[in-house]
Parts: structure tokens; C-alpha cells; sequence
């Protein structure tokens, strides 16, 4: 088998541990704890069905395989919770060393092509980054609404820091903005997230 | 909020079963069954990076969503195991009313796109049905044969079986078809597939 046949397969293999990952947020249905594979799954669908939403146009290939890709980092750096303040600040660190050593198991042209979408989602200054960003939180919200905000009542999140994390959903979509506002100020009077 | 971003969140909301519906596929590192949703995600990514392996020039989106949403048919058809002969007989009616109902919760143009989508990818005569036929056939084989052809193991399956449904990845892949064909080979070799 050629080498970089070779590589491709090894970074398809390894990426197999994303399965592995698993989240705060819970399936629909007070389901158990949703893995990482899945909320991107989820997210690029997600993508494809509401970009008619994005406040510019999106090139939504890219959107997608920055939704499919963002979390792969997370088999070696964990899932980081939105509202986990003593994790987040070493996020990044931990974030980047992943970065470096999963996408150099890829052939160098895709690996550059991989980590430079990587690194456009985070930096999130491009149409595209701000949608799947904007997707990256209301995947979870819409899980965590159909199930009465569980998962903010066992964490004791506050509507101040959900509208906090919300801000990047505004970026790229004002209509699901509207649309996370609404729901925010439904799980307040349910009592759900502290006001 | 406006009826078809109600429909859109309906479906989004209803597709969050597919997490549930598990495939007789074991993940890495004799792991867990494997689910649709995970499924997808895996395919989906593999699509992208290994396309220079299609036969024909592809469009790399129309087939990262085929990838995405060929098994949403199987939240009420469930799974259907590729070496199950009676399970087969039965499977097209199965997900064809699947189709209706879980697309029928999109607004009429989404319902036509996701649907065309699907249809394609169950006729299999374009370029792009092919390259997602070889992604379908190719993740579980990855997965096995780490596993040490586990999952042939449990079901007794014989390589005349596995041959026949990667038939499906050559018209896809010549080269994908090549690295099966070996793949399937040292299995045989092993013991791990009845020769």
C-alpha cells in the first residue's frame, strides 16, 4: 500500500476515539450523555438544513467539514465544558498540542487543509466559522431545551452565562439568535436556568 | 417563530433518535457497538479526505450528505445487518416508509432535496451514490479489522459474503477495492473470515 494511503487510513482510524468523548449535554428523551461524533453529526446536518439563516452567505462545504472536524482535538484534550471556567482557561493549550499530533498523522497537504479549517473555526472571524459556531451551541440547546434544561439544572447555569456563550451564535445567525433568546426566556419561567 | 423554521426544528430535533439505533459494527479497540449517527459522522469525514480514490470525479458536498443521511430511514426501520438474509428481504419496504414519515417533518423543498439525496443513494447509478456506497462498505471493515474481524467472528460470516457486498465499493473505488480485497485476504489467513 502507498504511504500516503497509509496515512489516511491512520487518521481515520484514530479519529474512532471521538466516539469515545463524551459530553454534558444528554440525548433527546432524557437519553444518556451524547458523545462528540454525534453533536458534529448533528451540527452538520444542522448546517445544511438552516443556512438560509446565516447572516452572509456561508460556502457550506466548509461550514460542514468544520463542524464534522472542531472536536477532534478533544481525544487527547477532553471534552471542555461551556460553563467550566478553571477547564476553559487551559483549553487552548491542551487543544493545540491535539492539534499537532492527530492531523500530523494525515499526509502534510491534508493535513494543512484540516488544521486550517481547525484553526478558522477557532479564530471565528470568517461567515463560515461564526455559522458552525452558531450551530456548535444550538445543538445543545435545542437537546438540553427538550429535555426541561436538564443538564443547566444539574450544573446550576445561569441565563447570564448561557446569553454569555450565546453572543457567538448572534455573529453568525441573528434569526437563531432570536430563536436561543426565546428559548433562554422560556427555561426561566420554568424555572430551569437561574434568571 | 415562522412555520418552516418550526418544521426544520421538528426534524432536527426527530433525527437525534439515530444516536440510538446501533449497528452490529464494534468501534476500535473492541469497543461498543457503533450507532448510525457515529456511523455517518465517520463516513462522512472519510468521504472527504479519500475522494481522490473515486472513480469519477465527484461532488464532494452531495456526497458528504448522502453519507450523512442515508441511515435516518433506520430511527424507525432499525438497523439492518449487511449479512442478515431474512432481515434484507424486507429492508426497502421498511425504510421507505421511514422516508415518508421522518422527511415528510421538513418543509416541501427540504422534504424534495433530502429525499432526492436518499433515492440516489439507494439506486446507485451516479458517481457520487458509488463513492458513499464504498464509504458505507469501507468504515465497518476498517473497524473490524481492527478488531480482529470480531464482528465476521460473532456472525460466522464468510469471506464469499464480505466479497460480495464490497462488489459496491469497486464501483466506487477501484483503489478502495484493492485495499478490501487485501484487507479481506489477511483475514482470511487469520481465520478470522471463513475462506
Amino acid at each position: 500500500m502507498n504511504q500516503r494511503l497509509e496515512q489516511q487510513l491512520s487518521f481515520i482510524l484514530e479519529i474512532d476515539q471521538e466516539k469515545n468523548i463524551f459530553r454534558q449535554t444528554h440525548l433527546s428523551g432524557h437519553g444518556r450523555n451524547e458523545n462528540d461524533a454525534e453533536h458534529a453529526w448533528h451540527m452538520a446536518i444542522m448546517a445544511y438544513l438552516l443556512r438560509e439563516y446565516a447572516n452572509e452567505d456561508v460556502d457550506i462545504l466548509k461550514v460542514i467539514m468544520m463542524c464534522l472536524i472542531h472536536d477532534v482535538v478533544e481525544i487527547d484534550a477532553g471534552d471542555t465544558y461551556a460553563y467550566d471556567p478553571e477547564l476553559k482557561k487551559t483549553q487552548k493549550a491542551r487543544e493545540d498540542a491535539a492539534k499537532e499530533r492527530i492531523y500530523a498523522l494525515l499526509p502534510e497537504d491534508q493535513r494543512q487543509m484540516l488544521c486550517g479549517l481547525f484553526d478558522e473555526f477557532e479564530e471565528n472571524q470568517t461567515a463560515e466559522a461564526k455559522f458552525a459556531h452558531a450551530m456548535d451551541n444550538l445543538q445543545p440547546l435545542l437537546l438540553n431545551n427538550s429535555n426541561d434544561g436538564g443538564d443547566w439544572k444539574a450544573h446550576q447555569v445561569s441565563a447570564a452565562q448561557v446569553y454569555g456563550r450565546h453572543r457567538m451564535t448572534r455573529e453568525g445567525s441573528e434569526t437563531l439568535y432570536q430563536l436561543t433568546d426565546r428559548i433562554i426566556q422560556e427555561n426561566i419561567r420554568k424555572g430551569n436556568l437561574k434568571g
